[in-house]
């Protein structure tokens, strides 16, 4: 049934293999070095033709970045966003008034730069939390969007980055009304990556026209399934935000949840939210391997979620799926300890195809075909409670040395 | 205020260096070589000369492992215990029928070896989850039990170790009714450690004569405080237990809350509980050092609570102080995902005496000393919420390559 369900959306959504939040039609990206990191690329920005209808999901810590505060004031203003600056190296948090005030000159610098309103401007940031932004290498960075050859996706990707190892891009096509319709997307991620808001920083293009709170609604409830059902490392950042901007240079009648096409466009900002997700988790800090924990049967999908949140989590897992090994007593502790019912006479559990635990009692198992699966790439776990129908699925990565290495000395 | 109390305490309450369960009178415990594990002592027991009465506080993991739920049997049968069997390398958890039969013949032939009631015999185990106990093994461990050099508590406080490094023992003195009272204690932990419940095996004795179910209150009050502020790894494993047998041969009359002396009681528990946590925490696997988070000024004490856990389980925070690398923002960031009500520009942490952030604000500190501070056998991180009178320590450790290392190839 699931399957049938998945098959359903592949044939009505094409996901473009190289696409990315460029794919949409009227949006323009790019990305430079402005001196914040040694070397790397460290600033960059999306740009639309038009305004688009904006919406927004931020971190629920409650140390708030000062760029968070100043885009959701943007987007209050009038739901619009036209331009967007990102920085990385800095994560201007925890720097009181003085990094506020920096954030609204980060805002104002790049509204005339675009030559737009300042609350059509979203500012982020994303690096070592409690020092200031270096402004004049903002400035720096701002100086260089228009010369012609920092105008490339590839560079806005690369510029967002922090431990992350590689670029996070993807798109997806679908047809309303007749029009071709794309939704792109592109994320960093890599540690302080954890349920409760996705973490991370994650934009989201369309060339549809949506309704700006159609957008929102859809936005939250997508990011609880895909952004919020992520872990790292169990830390929630300060500086965590998702923007979806609507540009409707597609043409189509805005789109709403009365719009008899709405559930597809739903299924493509899904899919392209899920694979950005997916894509952090395989990429976080010193990860070997994505790991998926898919919980069935669990009295409601909030249980579920609860479930395969705690199990993904959990460092004993972690490092036994690191080192290879069907542990499953782990993952047993772990359903377990995740403040769910669970009747254990009824949990069954399956590493990729090889059944572990049936009903709550260990199963003889062939353990070089467990390990050969947990050799992979893509590592799942699947967990049935065997007590309703509630599902989740969990994104996750194993937990190896160099998460140790990488985390030991971040700042020095 | 705190520091005045605590001197109280040390006149009060004095600490035995060499102490450990069979400083108070009338027990005796002891270990042996059984075979479950390949070389390390496997299996322990502690045995009082009369039944002693006892209270116990158990996992709140769903699975709870058989020796838990047949040792809750025996307690709530008469609150009396006099022999203790424990074996290591195997959990005896998630193994059905057959487990609870095995523990339930384990706690016969112990009752047997020591002449005593199968009600007043408790066991417990710990190890790799989902086997069934080698009972073979077990029995050539009871039949040593009477071989005079097995007696030593040193041989118990080893045999109960999983992959700890190092036993754990204290005992303190107090005076009642001006008789000499000894607690003891003696604890394994090292993984799966994680406030909700101690985890690990811990157990304590005395020869005061104790009213059971003042026992059972202030065990259970003192445990919240001690047992489930540590944690290592975020686990809480299905096989913890904390027993505290109080046999008698002291000769006072029997203690409950409305005895005078009660305090001096609590307090002695109270300092035995937190040593014995404290203890596991700085040997939680590959832990390089302890970790205390003393969180004051919250709304509550709860909050404190919540607050110092969220701090002290932070992946980030851990690896941070591995790296003796003074990273508050990640100290800022773990507060802020509590959970709890926090004010950002009211909070002020230290690193040891190196003030870092005042009220929400860096604060230029000497990196040098901060990182002296941190290289230390115990760090302590000092944060202050600035709102309240609601006050709470939280133990654990740093999270090192080692941790990996272990975890990684812990069955294999």
């Amino acid at each position: 049934m699931a399957e049938y369900a998945k098959q359903l959306v592949k044939e009505e959504v094409t996901i473009l293999p190289e696409g990315n939040v460029v794919t949409p039609k009227g949006f323009t990206a790019g990305g430079v070095h402005c001196g914040i990191r040694k070397s790397k690329l460290d600033f960059g920005w999306i740009y639309s033709q038009v305004p688009a209808a904006t919406a927004g999901v931020y971190t629920t810590n409650a140390f708030q970045a000062a760029p968070l505060k100043v885009t959701q004031e943007s987007i209050s203003t009038g739901c619009k966003i036209q331009a967007l600056l990102v920085n990385s190296g800095v994560a201007n948090a925890c720097t009181g008034e003085q990094g506020l005030n920096d954030a609204y000159e980060m805002r104002k610098w790049g509204a005339e730069a675009f030559g737009v309103l300042e609350s059509h401007t979203a500012v982020a940031s994303t690096g070592l939390i409690g020092e200031l932004l270096p402004m004049e290498k903002i400035k720096q960075g701002i100086d260089q969007i228009h010369q012609q050859e920092n105008n490339h996706v590839s560079r806005f990707e690369r510029a967002i980055l922090t431990t992350d190892t590689r670029e996070k891009g993807t798109a997806v096509q679908i047809e309303i009304e007749g029009k071709t319709i794309a939704i792109g997307g592109a994320a960093k991620g890599s540690g302080m990556i954890h349920p409760n808001m996705a973490t991370m920083l994650s934009f989201i293009t369309t060339d549809a026209d949506v309704d700006a709170s159609a957008l929102s609604a859809a936005l939250k409830n997508i990011t609880n399934k895909s952004f919020n059902m992520i872990t790292v490392d169990g830390d929630t950042s300060t500086n965590d935000m998702v923007l979806a901007m609507a540009n409707g240079t597609a043409g189509n009648s805005p789109l709403d949840e009365d719009h008899p096409e709405w559930h597809l466009f739903e299924k493509g900002l899904a899919i392209v939210c899920e694979n950005l997700a997916k894509e952090i988790a395989r990429d976080g800090e010193g990860a070997t391997k994505l790991v998926e924990v898919h919980v069935t049967g669990a009295e409601t999908d909030q249980a579920a979620q609860a479930i395969s949140k705690s199990v993904i989590s959990s460092n004993l897992v972690k490092t036994a799926i690191h080192g290879a090994d069907a542990n499953w007593g782990r993952l047993i502790t772990a359903i377990g300890y995740s403040g769910q019912p669970v009747n254990p006479d009824k949990v069954s559990i399956s590493i990729g195809s090889v059944k572990v635990v049936n009903e709550g009692m260990p199963v003889a198992f062939d353990e070089a075909e467990a390990k050969s699966h947990l050799m992979q790439d893509t590592v799942i776990i699947f967990a049935d409670m065997g007590a309703g129908s509630g599902e989740a699925i969990a994104w996750g990565c194993d937990l190896s040395y160099d998460y140790v290495r990488i985390n030991a000395s971040y700042r020095t």
